[in-house]
């Protein structure tokens, strides 16, 4: 996979990209991210991307002319399955559409800024509008950095064993339970003993009940038509 | 406003605090963000700070000493108003919730990463967590970012004319209406006339109108009980 992202702020993205799993994923050579200075695509001598609202009001613009011809020249230099726009009105993002953007070969992320990009961009050249919640960022770059994380975990031989995400929340459509390590006491709190006891079996069912229990107090609403309902309420 | 990150990634938060709107906020004294090395706190010769889950399966846990320790230091020094754990099963972060931190003084937000932490941690030093959305992210890190850079570009001082917050989608619980720049024409592609019209109260009706029809055609569940629900179907 690769993801090519479009910012007017390059170093935002500096350091997610060059730490943690998504470097081990671009030294596995299993996903490379490249991100893209609009700046660079700009026809103005002083490198200007943005201008302010027809209509007026505050807030700058992303100019359509420099979104274009980035997304143009990356089009032309291989073929890319989406072009995303990162913004508050996108559908929000969740982990099953993490799934399935995971399955993809190559996509374009866009990030807004300021007040967004001009609508025509939008018409014409994206495909996909993401939001990763109800809250407004300084721009999409943080939203784009979530959702390359996200859909880059997922790829086949990214995690090893010990971050495996089969058992993270959300993939079985429950939260996690909650997890403990050493010491088995720590200021007088302590650890539950059914996971000390060695009984896989034992442990296996503590963890589902907790995991349901939790969904139960937090989350609700992930547990609908599950059947789960009236099952661990004690 | 101050926060203090806690992380085992210090260096995945470099980018998003040392650029743009966040960056302004700390040269303009509003608001600080510290981010720590949760190793530093490590009791350990080589720095260790999570170990296998109790009950075992993939995945490793923070421990709670380090943790612990770097929270207790921190409050040594200060008064917190809230201590924070990003984590799946949180409270889903909104704009209402960002408004509402905002006009806090210090926070605390500590990074889960692998598995989450030892559950102890959570029990007795946060006071409030928090998920980004329905997804699993490699670690708290860039949720923490989107956090702090949510809360900290809504204190007053931090946004300029130019960026104002408070045309924003969800400020006024609609999303934004579309927004063009020069040119008002692109290959083909043109502004809506009553943008360039100079009637200031027609531009804001059509602005108003085009909110309403996109948050019923994106997101109806944001209109319920506004009575704005018959009216915008043009």
């Amino acid at each position: 996979m690769r993801i090519d992202i479009i910012t007017v702020v390059p170093g935002l993205l500096e350091g997610p990209f060059s730490h943690s799993i998504l470097k081990r994923a671009e030294d596995k050579g299993i996903a490379k991210v490249r991100v893209h200075n609009l700046r660079d695509y700009s026809s103005f001598k002083q490198k200007q991307v943005d201008d302010y609202a027809f209509g007026g009001g505050a807030g700058m613009v992303l100019m359509v002319d420099p979104i274009a011809k980035c997304i143009e020249f990356l089009k032309s230099e291989r073929e890319y399955d989406e072009v995303i726009y990162m913004t508050p009105d996108g559908k929000t993002f969740n982990q099953q559409m993490a799934n399935e953007l995971s399955l993809k070969g190559n996509l374009i992320i866009l990030c807004g800024h300021y007040k967004g990009v001009d609508e025509r961009v939008r018409q014409k050249w994206i495909s996909r509008e993401i939001s990763i919640g109800d809250f407004v960022l300084s721009g999409g770059e943080l939203a784009a950095a979530v959702v390359a994380d996200a859909i880059i975990r997922l790829i086949p031989g990214v995690l090893n064993d010990e971050t495996s995400a089969m058992t993270d929340s959300f993939q079985d459509g429950l939260l996690a339970p909650p997890v403990y390590t050493r010491p088995s006491e720590y200021e007088g709190m302590k650890v539950p003993e059914v996971l000390l006891s060695g009984h896989q079996s034992k442990i296996d069912s503590w963890r589902f009940e907790a995991s349901v229990r939790r969904t139960k107090e937090r989350r609700p609403d992930l547990l609908e038509g599950k059947g789960l309902e009236g099952d661990f309420s004690k």
